[in-house]
């Protein structure tokens, strides 16, 4: 495997511009169909230049996961500098990636069987798709420190990972929803964030403490 | 479109016969790789008697799937007879599904991604996947009915349902479970069932009622 290239501001702004064209692509003719050397034109560089960048196809979707999730970190500041209730903070960030992700709803659902295939490096839940898996995970995890919501010890932890496995059910929603611009979606996440918010503050009632460090241990047993 | 087959019981047996022959060839060589000629000559059959019983290589696994749910039928009518708790009849339940989709588990981790697109008739959410849901619904119902779980009003009629996502959801986990006999899945299903039993119990609380209203509210509010 070569060097990969530096991460300098010139390099991610080449990155950017592959990734780009990559998506337009495979938006209009379908993943499968796209080949390295059309990006690369796409790109205005040449076959070898993309691959200095970018080693595969499945890398060109693995930068785009990367910029989806740090697009998603830099449009939820707004909401998680300004509000403090749970309900807010959650929904306002599933609703932001709701609109983020408008744009690939119609690639998402072609797409989705690359990405669904348990044994591929585009599954959410694989090793290579760490990088941005942790930046979803840390967004949740600020969601719930800048919150006004108290978790019992047993719950802590593994809190962030919870909202981070809800943003990917409301993903997998999503991605079936063919309503006029998800609105299913968006009222699946207005629904579903007050449940648990409620839920979560009923963690204070000593029989609902026990079922959420039950919750919280059958997690990590899964996890690890 | 045709006329279908009768469902008589030589009917029945000839379907079955093809299906099975279908998934020994789906099993080998994948699911684009087979086709209706290859299917036909390992039923022994000509192409166009089996066009008489399956329009096209769609309907063999929507045929699969009516197969799979009919024999899991036979396979809980044990535990549904024998016990009463709802631990032991759901995880019951769910822990045969698995025994019986084992064979299967390498096939639908290839196959996952047709019937994960959400277009494709093969989903389990599509209409052509309703009779098979139908019958699985009414595998939960009846699990809930001879059981000794005593649920508030406003969330008997949905928790069947309910209860048939929570198995999609296991069956989403166990295409990705990637160890031996799929124990994790097991697992899983070891540790949410009883989870859930205690949620449930908790619903005669006032406090927590009023969630399990809202969950069912939001269900119907989706599904509609």
């Amino acid at each position: 495997m070569p060097t990969p290239a530096p991460r300098t501001a010139k390099a991610e702004a080449t990155r950017a511009t592959i990734v780009a064209a990559a998506m337009r692509l495979f938006r209009e003719g379908g993943y499968d169909a796209t080949t390295m050397r059309a990006v690369a034109d796409e790109a205005g560089m040449s076959l070898g230049s993309a691959y200095y960048y970018f080693a595969s196809k499945e890398h060109l979707v693995q930068g785009f996961y990367d910029q989806l999730s740090a697009e998603h970190q830099e449009a939820v500041a707004e909401v998680l500098a300004s509000e403090t209730g749970f309900v807010e903070r959650c929904s306002g960030v599933l609703l932001r990636w709701i609109d983020l992700a408008a744009p690939y709803h119609e690639f998402a659902a072609t797409f989705f069987k690359n990405a669904a295939d348990p044994r591929s490096p585009l599954s959410p839940f694989s090793p290579e798709s760490q990088a941005a898996r942790e930046t979803s995970v840390g967004i949740q995890r600020e969601v719930l420190a800048g919150s006004d919501l108290r978790l019992p010890a047993a719950l802590r932890e593994e809190m962030p990972e919870l909202l981070w496995l809800l943003q990917m059910g409301v993903v997998l929603f999503w991605v079936y929803d063919s309503s006029e611009d998800q609105q299913r979606t968006r009222a699946l996440v207005r629904g579903v964030v007050p449940l648990v918010d409620r839920l979560a503050r009923l963690t204070r009632l000593p029989v609902v403490r026990g079922i959420a460090g039950d919750v919280a241990a059958l997690v990590r047993s899964l996890r690890d």
